[in-house]
C-alpha cells in the first residue's frame, strides 16, 4: 500500500551520472544529498528521504557504480595494454546471491586494459592494437567463479574484433597455414580457422553481458574501423584494411557458429568486441545505461518518488540516446519532476521538457571558465541542488 | 472575494531589475514572459496569466520603468553635463492623476545630466565637475506644471552637495565677498552664504523625492568623496577638499534652515545631491526600489502571484540591501515562489533562501565568457525562465 504524499517525507532519488574529468557519480550524489539536506534544514523542513543512486552509461565510472550497488570492494588482475605492456586492472565480483539467480555476479570495465588513454604515450597502431588483456580480466572473474559477467566497453584504443580478449580465454586464430595470427584487427583477413577447444571450461556457461554506449554495427560507414579507427590512430588505409577484416572475421564466425554478428547494432562498439562474445558465447548486447539501471535497482528506487535529480558533465544530444538520463526519465513515475543538473547544459527547455525533464540547469553560477567549473564541481552541484530543492519545496509546500 | 487557485490560471508575475550593460528590464520581462508561455503551450498547459512588472532601483533604467508604468512618453530638455558642456536630456511627466493627488508627475535620471558615462572622454576634474544640468531639467519639470518631483540619482560624475542642482532652480552660492562661487565641490569651502530670494517659484511648493541606491552619508571614511570620489577622479588630495567642503556646506545648510543633514543617511549619493534638496526643498529620500515598487504598482501586481521571476545582472549581497530583488520579496505573498534568475548568482543558496527567495539561478547553461553571456543575454535570460516554469509546473501539477 502506498502511504499518501502529504503522511511521509519527501523522496528525493539522487540518480546522477558522473561529470564526466570533474565529478564521479558518486560523488555527484553526495554533493546533491548535502545540498537538499542543508537546505531543507534551514528551511525547516522535515527531513527528506533521500536515496543516492549514482548511475552509469557502461562506460568510465560503470565499475564504481555497480561495486557500490552491489556493496562490493575491487579487486585487481594482471593484464596486458592494447600495446602489450604488463598492468594491473581493476574488476569486480560480487558473490551474493542476485535475482537473476545464485551466481557470482562480476564486472570488468574493458577500458581498464585496452583502454585508449592507457597508451596515450605511444604512436598508436590501429593494426596491432589487441583486446587480448580484456579477455585477462575475463578469464580471472571465471576463475573467480563469477556465473554471470557484464562487460563494460568504450573508450577502446583496439579494432581486433574481441580475437584478442577471446584468445586470452583460450581459442585460437589461425590462418591458412594453422599458424596463430598475430594481434590485432590488421591480420583478421588472413584468418582462416577458429579454434576453441581450448576454451576456458566455464566460458560458455557464464552468462555474459556486454554494455555498450553506441549502436554502431561491425562494418561499413557506421562500423567500428570507419567511425572509431581514426581517434585509435588509424590512417585512412588503416580504416580499410580493419574494416575488411572485421567483415572477414564475421563471415567465418557466422560459418562456424551460425550466428550473423555483421548488422547486429552495437557490434561495432570497442573495435568490434562484442563480434565474438555474441557468436561464441551467446553474449548479450544491451545498452549501458538501462544495464547499470537495472543493476543498481532504479526502478525500485525510484517508486513513489517525489522529486529526482539526475545529471552529467554535458547534458545534450546524446544523453537522450541510451544513456543515464534517460534511463532516468524512463524509470521515474509520471507524477515525479525530474530535474537535470549538468556542467554544460547543450538542449533547449523545449529539447529537455519534450524528453519528459521538467527542467536542466548548470552547475554554472554566471561567466566562468572551464577550469573553474570542473574544479569546484562539488561545490557548485552542491549549490545547484539547493536551489533546485529550494523552488521544488516552495511549490509544493504552497 | 480571491478565486481558488485550481479554478484559474496560474498567476505569474516577471519583475525584474535590468541586467545592467545586456538588457533592460523590459526587455528581460518579455524574454522572461517569452520562456514561460512558450512552455506552457508545448507542456499543453493553460495559458498562464503573465504580468510584466519590469523594475529599477532608481539608478540607470528608472526612467524607463516609470514611463511605461505611466503609459507616458519621454520628453526631452536642453541641458548641461558635469563639464559644463550642452546636452540633451531625456525626462518623464505624467499628466495623469495618481493617488497622491491632481498633479502632474515627473521624473528625470540626474544621470543624464551630470552622468559619469557622459564625460568619460575627459580627463574627470573631481572639484569642479558640477550638477547644475541635473537642476536645468528640474527646472523644465516645474515649468511643464510638476507638482511632484522624483530624482533618480546614482552613476554621477559630481561632488558638489547639489549646489549646482540648486543653482540652476535659481538659489545663488556666494562667498565672504558676496561673489558667486565657481562650480563644483572643490570651492564649496568658501561658501559664506546661499541667496535664495531667486529660486524658482514653484519649487519649494512642489512635492520632491530623491531616490538613492546607497546609504552612505555626506561626509566622512563613508561619505560620498571618501568612498565614491576616486571613481570620478579625485586625488586623495581632491577627497580631502571635498570631503572638507561638503561638511561645511552641512553646517551652512543646518544655520540657514534648521535641517540637519551631515549625518543623513543616503545623504552621500550621487556627490551629496539630496543635501540641498532636502534642506532647502523638504524633500524626501527613499530607497530607489522602493519608490519604483510603489510607482509601478508592484504590490497590487503581484496579488495573488503563483510564481514571480525577478532577476539583475549580479545578484549579489548589495541585492538584499534595497534593491529590486529585495522589494519583490517584501511585496509577494507569503505562499508565492519567488525565483531570481540572473547574469550571475554571487550569493549561496543559505543567502538566498534566508532572504525568502526559493532560489535563484543564472542564465548561464555552461561555461561561458562574460562577453557571450552579455550578447546572449535575452535568449539566456527565455531559456532559462522556460525551465523554471517546467520545474515550477511539474510540481505544481503533481
Amino acid at each position: 500500500m502506498t502511504t499518501p504524499a502529504h503522511q511521509r517525507p519527501l523522496k528525493i532519488v539522487l540518480a546522477p551520472d558522473s561529470l564526466k574529468g570533474s565529478l564521479p557519480a558518486a560523488e555527484a550524489a553526495l554533493a546533491m544529498s548535502r545540498g537538499v539536506v542543508a537546505a531543507a534544514a534551514r528551511l525547516g523542513h522535515p527531513v527528506p528521504d533521500v536515496v543516492l543512486a549514482p548511475l552509469a552509461d557502461g562506460g568510465e565510472g560503470t565499475l564504481d557504480a555497480l561495486l557500490a550497488a552491489w556493496g562490493a570492494e575491487p579487486r585487481t588482475a594482471r593484464c596486458h595494454d592494447a600495446a602489450g605492456r604488463a598492468r594491473t586492472a581493476r574488476y569486480g565480483i560480487s558473490t551474493t546471491p542476485s535475482e537473476h539467480g545464485p551466481d557470482a555476479r562480476g564486472v570488468l570495465e574493458a577500458a581498464e586494459a585496452n583502454g585508449l588513454p592507457l597508451v596515450a604515450d605511444l604512436p598508436l597502431d590501429a593494426l596491432t592494437a589487441t583486446s587480448y588483456g580484456v579477455g585477462e580480466i575475463a578469464r580471472r572473474l571465471l576463475d573467480d567463479g563469477a556465473g554471470e559477467i557484464l562487460l563494460c566497453i568504450g573508450g577502446s584504443a583496439t579494432t581486433d574484433g574481441g580475437t584478442g580478449l577471446l584468445s586470452a580465454l583460450g581459442a585460437r586464430f589461425l590462418d591458412a597455414d594453422g599458424d596463430p595470427l598475430p594481434p590485432g584487427g590488421g591480420s583478421l583477413a588472413a584468418l582462416a580457422s577458429i579454434d576453441t577447444s581450448g576454451l576456458h571450461p566455464r566460458a560458455q556457461e557464464a552468462r555474459w553481458r556486454v554494455a555498450v554506449d553506441v549502436d554502431n554495427p561491425l562494418c561499413g560507414p557506421r562500423g567500428a574501423a570507419a567511425v572509431f579507427g581514426p581517434q585509435k590512430g588509424a590512417t585512412p588505409d588503416d580504416v580499410v584494411v580493419l574494416d575488411h577484416g572485421l567483415a572477414h572475421l564475421a563471415g567465418i564466425l557466422e560459418e562456424l557458429t551460425g550466428v550473423a554478428v555483421l548488422d547486429l547494432p552495437g557490434a561495432g562498439a570497442a573495435g568490434g568486441l562484442p563480434a565474438v562474445l555474441v557468436a561464441f558465447l551467446d553474449a548479450e548486447i544491451v545498452p549501458g545505461s538501462a544495464l547499470v539501471a537495472d543493476a543498481v535497482g532504479l526502478a525500485g528506487a525510484l517508486t513513489d518518488a517525489d522529486l529526482v535529480l539526475t545529471g552529467e558533465g554535458s547534458f545534450d544530444s546524446q544523453s537522450l540516446g541510451g544513456k543515464v538520463v534517460q534511463a532516468v526519465v524512463e524509470n521515474a513515475p509520471a507524477t515525479c519532476a525530474v530535474v537535470a543538473i549538468a556542467g554544460r547544459v547543450q538542449l533547449t527547455a523545449a529539447e529537455v521538457q519534450d524528453a519528459g525533464l521538467a527542467a536542466a540547469f548548470s552547475i554554472a553560477t554566471g561567466p566562468m571558465e572551464l577550469d573553474l567549473l570542473i574544479r569546484d564541481a562539488g561545490a557548485l552541484m552542491e549549490e545547484a541542488a539547493a536551489h533546485v530543492y529550494g523552488l521544488f519545496s516552495a511549490v509544493r509546500r504552497s
